[in-house]
Protein backbone atom coordinates (compact mmCIF):
# COMPACT_ATOMS: atom_id res chain seq x y z
CA UNK A 1 0.00 0.00 0.00
CA UNK A 2 1.21 3.54 -0.75
CA UNK A 3 0.97 6.36 1.49
CA UNK A 4 -1.40 7.77 -1.08
CA UNK A 5 -3.96 4.75 -0.69
CA UNK A 6 -3.05 5.55 2.98
CA UNK A 7 -4.76 9.49 2.60
CA UNK A 8 -7.55 8.45 0.71
CA UNK A 9 -8.65 6.24 3.23
CA UNK A 10 -11.73 6.37 5.63
CA UNK A 11 -10.48 5.25 8.15
CA UNK A 12 -9.37 8.05 10.01
CA UNK A 13 -6.16 6.43 11.87
CA UNK A 14 -4.60 6.00 8.30
CA UNK A 15 -5.22 9.11 7.46
CA UNK A 16 -3.09 10.06 10.66
CA UNK A 17 -0.63 8.36 10.34
CA UNK A 18 -0.30 8.90 6.74
CA UNK A 19 0.82 12.35 7.89
CA UNK A 20 3.02 11.87 11.14
CA UNK A 21 3.09 8.04 10.98
CA UNK A 22 7.00 8.38 11.19
CA UNK A 23 8.68 8.96 14.69
CA UNK A 24 11.28 11.84 13.75
CA UNK A 25 7.64 13.61 13.05
CA UNK A 26 6.13 12.75 16.02
CA UNK A 27 9.72 13.43 18.04
CA UNK A 28 9.55 17.07 16.65
CA UNK A 29 5.77 17.62 17.48
CA UNK A 30 7.21 16.63 21.04
CA UNK A 31 9.76 18.78 21.73
CA UNK A 32 7.56 21.55 20.16
CA UNK A 33 4.90 20.44 22.89
CA UNK A 34 7.46 20.66 25.03
CA UNK A 35 8.27 24.43 24.29
CA UNK A 36 11.41 23.69 21.72
CA UNK A 37 11.05 26.17 19.00
CA UNK A 38 14.38 26.64 17.63
CA UNK A 39 15.53 25.05 14.67
CA UNK A 40 18.72 24.35 16.38
CA UNK A 41 17.33 23.45 19.56
CA UNK A 42 15.27 20.89 17.90
CA UNK A 43 18.77 19.64 15.87
CA UNK A 44 20.80 19.55 19.38
CA UNK A 45 17.29 17.02 21.17
CA UNK A 46 17.04 15.20 18.04
CA UNK A 47 20.80 14.74 17.48
CA UNK A 48 19.22 14.67 14.09
CA UNK A 49 21.32 15.80 10.78
CA UNK A 50 20.46 19.45 9.23
CA UNK A 51 19.06 17.37 6.25
CA UNK A 52 16.66 15.55 7.80
CA UNK A 53 15.21 17.87 10.09
CA UNK A 54 14.57 20.53 7.24
CA UNK A 55 12.69 17.98 5.05
CA UNK A 56 11.12 16.85 8.25
CA UNK A 57 10.05 20.17 9.31
CA UNK A 58 8.97 21.57 6.00
CA UNK A 59 6.51 18.21 6.08
CA UNK A 60 5.23 19.65 8.88
CA UNK A 61 4.88 23.20 7.42
CA UNK A 62 3.12 21.79 4.40
CA UNK A 63 0.55 20.01 6.64
CA UNK A 64 0.06 22.90 8.63
CA UNK A 65 0.86 21.46 11.56
CA UNK A 66 3.82 23.84 12.12
CA UNK A 67 4.02 27.38 11.29
CA UNK A 68 7.59 28.71 10.83
CA UNK A 69 8.79 32.20 11.84
CA UNK A 70 11.97 33.04 9.61
CA UNK A 71 14.22 35.10 11.93
CA UNK A 72 17.27 36.47 9.81
CA UNK A 73 18.56 34.31 6.86
CA UNK A 74 19.88 31.34 8.14
CA UNK A 75 17.67 28.74 8.28
CA UNK A 76 19.52 27.66 12.00
CA UNK A 77 17.33 30.57 13.36
CA UNK A 78 14.57 29.79 11.93
CA UNK A 79 11.66 29.26 14.34
CA UNK A 80 8.26 26.58 14.65
CA UNK A 81 5.33 26.60 16.78
CA UNK A 82 2.84 24.13 16.66
CA UNK A 83 -0.44 25.21 15.38
CA UNK A 84 -4.18 23.99 16.83
CA UNK A 85 -4.15 21.00 14.38
CA UNK A 86 -0.68 20.54 16.07
CA UNK A 87 -1.62 21.29 19.30
CA UNK A 88 -4.51 18.57 18.98
CA UNK A 89 -1.83 15.88 18.16
CA UNK A 90 -0.95 16.16 21.94
CA UNK A 91 -3.30 13.00 22.89
CA UNK A 92 -1.09 10.97 20.45
CA UNK A 93 1.94 12.29 22.27
CA UNK A 94 0.87 11.16 25.30
CA UNK A 95 -1.27 7.99 24.40
CA UNK A 96 2.61 6.76 23.44
CA UNK A 97 3.96 8.19 26.48
CA UNK A 98 2.14 6.34 28.75
CA UNK A 99 2.16 3.22 26.80
CA UNK A 100 5.73 3.73 26.66
CA UNK A 101 5.98 3.90 30.72
CA UNK A 102 3.94 0.76 31.33
CA UNK A 103 5.44 -1.67 28.74
CA UNK A 104 9.00 0.12 27.73
CA UNK A 105 10.87 0.29 31.05
CA UNK A 106 12.18 -2.48 33.24
CA UNK A 107 10.39 -2.21 36.67
CA UNK A 108 12.60 0.32 38.71
CA UNK A 109 14.27 1.70 35.68
CA UNK A 110 14.02 5.60 36.05
CA UNK A 111 12.22 7.74 32.67
CA UNK A 112 10.45 11.38 32.92
CA UNK A 113 6.73 11.62 33.88
CA UNK A 114 3.89 13.98 32.76
CA UNK A 115 2.58 16.03 35.57
CA UNK A 116 -0.18 18.77 36.40
CA UNK A 117 1.93 22.11 36.50
CA UNK A 118 -0.12 23.51 39.44
CA UNK A 119 0.23 20.62 42.07
CA UNK A 120 2.84 18.50 40.21
CA UNK A 121 1.11 15.18 40.47
CA UNK A 122 0.86 12.87 37.81
CA UNK A 123 -1.83 12.86 35.24
CA UNK A 124 -4.32 10.33 35.19
CA UNK A 125 -4.30 7.01 33.02
CA UNK A 126 -6.08 8.14 29.45
CA UNK A 127 -9.62 6.23 29.59
CA UNK A 128 -12.23 5.24 26.76
CA UNK A 129 -15.10 6.97 28.07
CA UNK A 130 -18.79 7.07 26.54
CA UNK A 131 -21.03 9.88 26.03
CA UNK A 132 -22.78 8.94 29.41
CA UNK A 133 -19.43 9.33 31.25
CA UNK A 134 -18.76 5.48 31.55
CA UNK A 135 -15.13 4.51 31.34
CA UNK A 136 -15.32 1.25 28.54
CA UNK A 137 -13.10 -1.38 28.05
CA UNK A 138 -11.56 -1.73 24.42
CA UNK A 139 -13.47 -5.00 23.90
CA UNK A 140 -16.71 -2.84 24.31
CA UNK A 141 -16.18 -0.39 21.44
CA UNK A 142 -16.83 -1.37 18.01
CA UNK A 143 -15.68 0.13 14.31
CA UNK A 144 -18.70 1.78 12.27
CA UNK A 145 -18.08 1.79 8.62
CA UNK A 146 -18.27 5.09 7.08
CA UNK A 147 -21.25 4.14 4.52
CA UNK A 148 -23.17 2.39 7.71
CA UNK A 149 -24.97 5.53 8.58
CA UNK B 1 20.15 9.07 15.62
CA UNK B 2 20.13 5.85 15.49
CA UNK B 3 16.37 3.27 16.44
CA UNK B 4 19.27 2.36 19.56
CA UNK B 5 19.43 5.53 20.90
CA UNK B 6 15.64 5.84 20.91
CA UNK B 7 15.18 2.52 23.16
CA UNK B 8 17.88 3.68 25.37
CA UNK B 9 16.11 7.27 25.57
CA UNK B 10 15.15 7.91 29.27
CA UNK B 11 11.69 9.23 27.36
CA UNK B 12 8.38 7.01 27.24
CA UNK B 13 7.38 8.11 23.83
CA UNK B 14 10.55 8.05 22.67
CA UNK B 15 10.81 4.01 23.83
CA UNK B 16 7.08 3.81 22.08
CA UNK B 17 8.48 4.84 18.89
CA UNK B 18 11.09 2.59 18.76
CA UNK B 19 8.79 -0.58 19.04
CA UNK B 20 5.89 0.68 17.17
CA UNK B 21 6.88 4.22 15.34
CA UNK B 22 6.07 2.58 11.62
CA UNK B 23 2.70 2.44 10.12
CA UNK B 24 2.40 -0.91 8.82
CA UNK B 25 2.68 -1.86 12.54
CA UNK B 26 0.26 0.45 13.72
CA UNK B 27 -2.47 -0.71 11.25
CA UNK B 28 -1.48 -4.20 11.87
CA UNK B 29 -2.32 -3.05 15.39
CA UNK B 30 -5.43 -1.57 14.28
CA UNK B 31 -6.51 -4.52 12.58
CA UNK B 32 -6.11 -7.00 15.24
CA UNK B 33 -8.18 -4.81 17.59
CA UNK B 34 -11.30 -4.82 15.04
CA UNK B 35 -10.75 -8.46 15.28
CA UNK B 36 -8.86 -9.58 12.66
CA UNK B 37 -6.36 -12.16 13.11
CA UNK B 38 -5.21 -14.56 10.28
CA UNK B 39 -2.11 -13.87 7.65
CA UNK B 40 -4.25 -13.75 4.74
CA UNK B 41 -6.89 -11.66 6.28
CA UNK B 42 -4.50 -9.12 7.52
CA UNK B 43 -2.88 -9.16 3.67
CA UNK B 44 -5.90 -8.47 1.93
CA UNK B 45 -7.19 -5.79 4.70
CA UNK B 46 -3.84 -3.84 4.10
CA UNK B 47 -2.62 -4.18 0.56
CA UNK B 48 0.69 -5.67 2.09
CA UNK B 49 3.22 -7.75 0.47
CA UNK B 50 3.63 -11.33 1.96
CA UNK B 51 7.42 -10.64 2.73
CA UNK B 52 6.57 -7.24 4.49
CA UNK B 53 3.65 -8.51 6.48
CA UNK B 54 5.96 -11.87 7.18
CA UNK B 55 8.72 -9.15 8.41
CA UNK B 56 6.34 -6.70 10.72
CA UNK B 57 4.00 -10.24 12.25
CA UNK B 58 7.20 -11.29 13.19
CA UNK B 59 9.18 -8.03 15.05
CA UNK B 60 5.77 -7.55 16.63
CA UNK B 61 5.56 -10.88 18.12
CA UNK B 62 9.00 -10.65 19.37
CA UNK B 63 8.30 -7.20 21.12
CA UNK B 64 5.22 -9.26 22.53
CA UNK B 65 2.37 -7.03 21.26
CA UNK B 66 1.27 -10.06 19.30
CA UNK B 67 1.13 -14.00 20.31
CA UNK B 68 1.25 -16.05 16.84
CA UNK B 69 -0.83 -19.43 17.25
CA UNK B 70 0.34 -21.74 13.75
CA UNK B 71 -2.20 -23.75 12.14
CA UNK B 72 -0.48 -26.25 10.35
CA UNK B 73 2.23 -25.90 8.29
CA UNK B 74 1.53 -22.64 6.34
CA UNK B 75 2.34 -19.36 7.46
CA UNK B 76 -1.35 -18.12 5.51
CA UNK B 77 -2.82 -19.87 7.42
CA UNK B 78 -1.55 -18.46 11.32
CA UNK B 79 -3.49 -16.94 13.65
CA UNK B 80 -2.24 -13.85 15.34
CA UNK B 81 -3.62 -12.15 18.63
CA UNK B 82 -2.85 -9.39 20.71
CA UNK B 83 -1.24 -9.65 24.45
CA UNK B 84 -2.11 -7.22 27.12
CA UNK B 85 0.48 -5.18 25.82
CA UNK B 86 -0.95 -5.30 22.56
CA UNK B 87 -4.47 -4.24 23.53
CA UNK B 88 -3.18 -1.82 26.13
CA UNK B 89 -2.23 0.16 22.60
CA UNK B 90 -5.43 0.65 22.23
CA UNK B 91 -5.50 4.01 23.49
CA UNK B 92 -2.65 5.19 21.02
CA UNK B 93 -4.91 3.64 17.64
CA UNK B 94 -7.90 5.60 19.15
CA UNK B 95 -5.88 8.77 19.83
CA UNK B 96 -4.79 8.57 16.15
CA UNK B 97 -7.79 8.04 15.32
CA UNK B 98 -9.71 11.10 17.01
CA UNK B 99 -7.16 13.63 15.40
CA UNK B 100 -7.41 12.10 12.10
CA UNK B 101 -11.44 12.73 12.11
CA UNK B 102 -11.09 16.07 13.50
CA UNK B 103 -8.07 17.13 10.84
CA UNK B 104 -7.93 14.54 7.86
CA UNK B 105 -11.33 14.96 6.48
CA UNK B 106 -13.02 17.96 4.38
CA UNK B 107 -16.37 19.02 5.85
CA UNK B 108 -18.65 16.52 5.10
CA UNK B 109 -16.62 13.82 3.85
CA UNK B 110 -18.07 10.18 5.22
CA UNK B 111 -15.46 8.20 7.92
CA UNK B 112 -15.75 5.49 10.00
CA UNK B 113 -16.21 6.00 13.70
CA UNK B 114 -15.87 4.19 16.99
CA UNK B 115 -19.07 3.52 18.90
CA UNK B 116 -20.07 2.36 22.43
CA UNK B 117 -21.20 -1.53 21.19
CA UNK B 118 -24.24 -1.98 23.73
CA UNK B 119 -25.48 1.98 23.04
CA UNK B 120 -24.55 2.46 19.23
CA UNK B 121 -23.08 5.70 20.61
CA UNK B 122 -20.00 7.92 19.15
CA UNK B 123 -17.65 7.52 22.32
CA UNK B 124 -16.58 10.98 23.85
CA UNK B 125 -13.00 12.61 22.52
CA UNK B 126 -10.31 11.77 24.67
CA UNK B 127 -9.27 14.18 27.74
CA UNK B 128 -5.93 15.02 30.11
CA UNK B 129 -7.06 14.21 33.25
CA UNK B 130 -6.03 15.95 36.97
CA UNK B 131 -5.44 13.12 39.85
CA UNK B 132 -8.37 15.36 40.95
CA UNK B 133 -10.22 14.42 38.02
CA UNK B 134 -10.56 17.65 36.56
CA UNK B 135 -9.93 18.07 32.49
CA UNK B 136 -6.57 19.75 31.58
CA UNK B 137 -5.30 21.47 28.78
CA UNK B 138 -1.96 20.69 27.31
CA UNK B 139 -0.20 23.91 28.44
CA UNK B 140 -0.89 23.15 32.37
CA UNK B 141 0.92 20.07 32.26
CA UNK B 142 4.59 19.58 32.13
CA UNK B 143 7.49 16.72 32.10
CA UNK B 144 9.28 16.31 34.76
CA UNK B 145 12.77 14.79 34.04
CA UNK B 146 13.66 11.40 35.32
CA UNK B 147 16.88 12.98 37.29
CA UNK B 148 14.10 15.52 38.84
CA UNK B 149 12.42 12.67 41.80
Amino acid sequence: MKRTSLESARCPVARSLAAIGDWWSLLIIRDAIDGVSRFGDFQRSLGISKCTLTARLKTLVSLEILKMTPVGTDSAYEHYHLTDKGRDLFMVVLSLRQWGEDHCFRRGEKHSILVDSKTGRRIRKMKIVAQNGRSLEPWAVSVQKAGAR
